[in-house]
């Protein structure tokens, strides 16, 4: 879970990526880093922590001139918070210079490391970027887009890619394209983002999709070419419609929003039974969720739970204690709404379940009679191997209890899921046929893929 | 406006109090501070910034040790974020250290000033806060309460105080008490807070508030003593139940999220003229009274403008273009749901007007064809002098801009406001008894008080 | 013991002052500051640290702007490392804003600190120079100079002060002087420093002292008046010429090397006896002396003692073994040189006799067969009580031990000091008439004074 | 020019790596790096700055654990300050991860680069270590000393190397051993060091040199083999011994100190026509020489130039005018002892003549009559390719203005060198069979070198 960004043949092209990254930080607090290139050179800053954090004393024209730029957020991922794994990437090939920003998972990492390791190859880091660099500096080819296709011959999985080269940028897809990305005309070049709202910032209305198997070569001065390498069946990912990307994007074509609260509306439809007296989203994911629910079902919606924007970062002792008080800093019920009333609360979904707990609690002591849980996709069953963070099989809630022990298990009145069709209808995917859903059904996206055990 | 917050009695205090202060975060971005007591010695840490941003790197058990301890957020306020300012503030006087944090603002501040300067005193802050600390070095008495009871025969206007002094622990209101303030038993002591979410935090259920002219005195091991020197009608300010204070807090003993709800359920009962098709509040300040608003109205409520958490604070040239933008960065529409629509768009209150400006504008933009703004609040007329940080009058959009011409003014279809009546309603007082409503109506709360010119 | 530099009337002033300040930085490296005047408005910059610790993110021109600047370095003292304490100290009085910068102790602190309790007065800090800011808020008189006389009533001690207001700088001395100070023409206008290396950068050729009981008002744009407030007997401090200040100074009119080298030379002639191979200097401190006593006695001077400019401020624990490893990461024995020896070890003076006892056991591991110590000033047996930052008496190495067990107590060969005739005889003074020499003899410098428990 | 320190075997080795390093400060101001090893994992800290600015917030022990560790010191190059550029360096080879830590200078380094990225190899850095690191990955070997004999193969030039791997430290010494390194027994364990001045921190007294064409290979227990790869004509590096080693150090088995003092002689006894009344050593480098130079002559020695420890780094303009403040900021002349007198000022080499200019200058206006340049070391006219940071040719002033021209080029009354037969015989070498001189005669090392343009 990442997110990118470039500008190409555009003024103070820096600041415009800085601006792009800041509109998609929800996409990795991590890390961030911009490159740049001026006259042949390249430059580049990066480092851990927020946009703000990163380049907030930064002089962006001096330390990062130029008309091309690329950028890259990290997502914080269980391990290896370290600066060396932080994007941009660069290096110096045969070819010259070139840095790299990527958004998603080499499936088949073990495999290409090896095969480097035999190669002499010294790696410095344990990320699969740097593989994929060391592999754009074996292959042949006398273009980037020769040897991007090279490169996407032997390394497989998510690979959403910005390259950036004297005299050019590449944002390419894998065949399958699980990770969104996208450009438009602004100004006299290009803009590249993940998500459509990392363009609105600067007035953009109309931008186009990265298809599957396609590298767009962006030069200099703004021309774009198209090169189509493969065809796939597409597998775009579900999970970025459900939880990860914001309602006011659009990614692959698709409206995040609108296609989210079409899956609020098919829950809706399901929960007269439960005759409650408010529907209260989890802010600020479950918000369009919860309000599409609320519409159809003409339960009303409360705002029950208030999120603190200022949450504070650190605990000292991470024990049970400071991790119950973590969620009472950052949620906090409104009990003049909730008291002697029966509430459904919302989420987006259920991964672990540890966090819906310590609500349900809160809800329960701040006077609630009956909390049903109300989530608007299916229950998650297997960890994404295509570059989301979902933890090990053993801490996926619903992987490890049964369905009819799960409303015990956390602590709330009941649980009501969406259904894998219901999810699918949603996204205007019916037979599953463009979309990658493996961490729902654990059905493989790509057959002969062998994966990693989970 | 400012919060605070103070832990007698209790281990950990320093950490307690930086709790609390973390839940209060929302009142005071600009600075914070935490002083403790530890065997007669005083101890202080502050900084500019946030919470985090103060005592992330402070070991509070080695540098803010002991039982006792006092704590402080400064708001951003127009002229000068200096350190200086922050607080608490210390000092010693004939009787000792004391340690003081002040929530408020003395109305009486120039005449005090020079008064001190006759008598030989240097200042080295021009705030109010250290014109009291003064004040308490020059006034007679045996006991902390009775040098805080001189004090406030002298320093006039809102005056809510916390003091520390070796043994003791001192929370007191002005007569008037324009500023709230709560205290609660806690472990075997007592904790002190502006608004009651601060207690919430720790599971605390019941709490106190401090009357007005009241000194609630607290000892060390957690005794207290109620000493009432003045009696006044009181006047609570009415712009932290519409604005300043979380939704899920209680403060001078009012619920805010229900008394802002009525204030919406007032709105909503007059809007149907309007043939809104959703609701949409500006996102977080507005929610609970645009929820009110739609359940009242019946037109649905819709997460129509998207609040990014990472916004961004630094923009190198305050320009315009780098306003329009800065409000871009925090605030995006989804397009999905306002196209074509008439849209309802919900603000607490209108100050100077220039991001409702925007966000009529992203509106239109996003394709609504009708933008009615609801303020669940009156025309803000009148620059606070009570501890409110509004700007002078001539900034004030209401005061300086007619009422018929204010929808032109801010780019919208329509514009309207609470009423007065409907406004002291929602608060439980109709006739203006217990109030401060001067930001609205002008009215003076003490006869007797010369205010500077506006 | 701290330095003081002030421009007037000079462009970039802050610019000159920190330059200055990094000339004289020897003589204070706990905290810097620089405070200026533009347009009748004060601005101020310092912290803990070195000067270029302080200043290095310090845009000047922008945040120190103005033709009139004073600063102030500050000395690591035993107790309160706290940024509270560094100067300038700034406050407003009555007459308006003032800042003040203080070199040396007025020894009747507590009495002044209880009399300005009495009035009322609040106190931030535990510094003389606050209670000398409280009392020139206190005093009337017309000009700035008038309340400079006096404030010189009450406070007694050493007080070498610069004071800023709008439209004037002052530099004045206490009626005994015992601090240097001294002014200089410069482009238009003045600088004033403790040591005139400060002028020397500059390529400044002259100066003049600022006499005792003496106020030199500078008006802004460079104009001198001399005011002459009281004439009493001169007492120059002598430690300043032993030890603290530079060799290529000039302080009171007396230039500071060749003084220290008529010290080493008086040293050289009574050293015959001890036959030895050749002389050691403690780098850098004694360099001079060292190079006096070789050319009087005709014993070689060599560097066997050689000093890391890099020593490493950090050493976690603090235990005995840290502070010996402390001494031998500053200085390293040359044993080429050293091996076989007679040698003398040449020190400016000897307080806690710490060091010099590891210095003496590093030579014997090097092959020394003999250490002599020469010490080029009579025995310490005083603390001073007007500036100079010596410890207890019970720490003072020969306050408590007898002369003739020191160099069994130091372990060294023999101990050879100057004696109080030679040393006055090296300042020119031999009958004591215009110096201070309590430190050394325990003659009070002023009869009427009553000083503290030592 | 760089230094290098390891602790094998031994307890907190980072404490005690941090402690050598500091110790060496000298050799490397611009970087500093720790890495360890502890139950077969590295761990590695390294930034720009001091030791004690890299590592003056890190917990040692918790963040650089185990018994075995590597550091090292990066000197200021004129080029690229870059954090990359720092040591060590670590990456993962197909046998394991590694560290290493390079002083020298490899000078086949095109030609490496080149077949390196024939092979496919990225690069990430342009600094000549990298290059080894990569060697070392694509070389076979079933140990890690046999990678380091391959490697010395390809490699040519300096190359002293630490490399880490789990469970052994290796330091090896290329054929010609330009640069020094030393091993000592120490608790079980082993410490190495380039100069013995990071042993005798810890009393340590006896030490054994890495000799040319080894590896020394150290268990993580301490055991020490040595293999002998390659034997070949020794090239010490004249130059450390002219200036860039400490005086009480050893190196290549030589002491510093002695050789330096013999290097005064010999110009001492060629100054008598000089009729000097004074020798000043520019401080602190050219104490040693100067001490000699004056006891063969009989000139006394005068602390005329003293040396400000606190120079300040930061001049905004790099101007002319900046840059000669800055040398009177660094230095200052004591005129009391230079007035009216013939000088000899002593340097320990001459090259590019910048800052000797301006002390004449100073020296001149100081009062003296006639100021006389003894240089210990014959003309540099050459830059070094192993390791030593001299400018290019044309900077080099001994290269660009002939010899009879040099004492009007500089402003002094005359020039004095020692020659290259003097320098050899004090190096204890007459017939330069067992170092390099190329800086002094341009006579290369090794006859089938091919060097670089200079």
């Amino acid at each position: 879970m990442c997110r990118l960004a470039a500008a190409v043949g555009v003024d103070n092209a820096a600041e415009v990526v800085r601006r792009m990254l800041l509109a998609q930080q929800h996409g990795g607090q991590e890390g961030a880093g911009i490159a740049t290139e001026h006259d042949g050179k390249l430059y580049i800053h990066k480092g851990l922590g927020l946009v703000d954090e990163v380049f907030s004393r930064v002089d962006l024209n001096r330390e990062l001139p130029g008309r091309s730029a690329i950028g890259h957020l990290r997502y914080a991922t269980a391990g290896g918070t370290h600066v060396n794994n932080v994007q941009p990437l660069d290096g110096v090939t045969r070819d010259g210079p070139m840095v790299l920003a990527h958004n998603g998972n080499a499936s088949n990492y073990e495999e290409l490391r090896q095969q480097l390791f035999k190669s002499g190859c010294v790696l410095r880091t344990d990320s699969d970027t740097e593989l994929i660099l060391s592999l754009l500096g074996h292959v042949a080819g006398a273009t980037l887009p020769e040897r991007l296709v090279q490169m996407y011959q032997q390394a497989q999985g998510a690979i959403t890619l910005l390259t950036l080269v004297p005299g050019m940028v590449c944002v390419s897809q894998d065949p399958f394209r699980w990770r969104p990305a996208a450009y438009a005309e602004y100004q006299d070049g290009i803009l590249v983002a993940s998500e459509s709202r990392a363009f609105k910032i600067f007035g953009i209305k109309r931008w186009h999709q990265v298809p599957p198997g396609c590298i767009i070569a962006i030069t200099a001065n703004g021309q774009v070419r198209e090169i189509r390498y493969a065809t796939a069946p597409e597998r775009r990912c579900v999970f970025e419609k459900v939880y990860f990307a914001m309602p006011d994007s659009e990614i692959y074509g698709d409206h995040v929003g609108q296609q989210r609260r079409q899956m609020g509306t098919a829950l809706g439809r399901r929960i007269s039974h439960l005759n409650l007296d408010g529907i209260i989203p989890v802010p600020d994911s479950a918000n369009v969720a919860a309000e599409a629910i609320s519409k159809e079902s003409g339960v009303p919606l409360i705002h029950g739970l208030v999120r603190s924007k200022y949450a504070g970062r650190t605990f000292i002792t991470p024990t049970q204690e400071a991790r119950e008080l973590g969620v009472r800093m950052k949620l906090s019920v409104d009990e003049s709404v909730v008291k002697s009333q029966r509430v459904g609360v919302v989420d987006d979904s259920i991964v672990r379940g540890t966090t819906m707990r310590q609500i349900a609690q809160l809800l329960f002591e701040a006077g609630a009679v009956e909390v049903h849980l109300l989530v608007s996709s299916p229950p998650v069953i297997h960890p994404c191997h295509w570059g989301i963070d979902t933890p090990h099989r053993q801490q996926l809630l619903a992987a490890r209890v049964p369905l009819d022990r799960l409303a015990e298990e956390l602590g709330v009145t009941s649980v009501t899921y969406l259904t894998e069709t219901e999810l699918m209808t949603a996204v205007g995917d019916p037979e599953s046929k463009s979309h990658c859903n493996y961490c729902f059904t654990g059905c493989k996206p790509v057959a002969a893929h062998r994966l990693p055990n989970e």
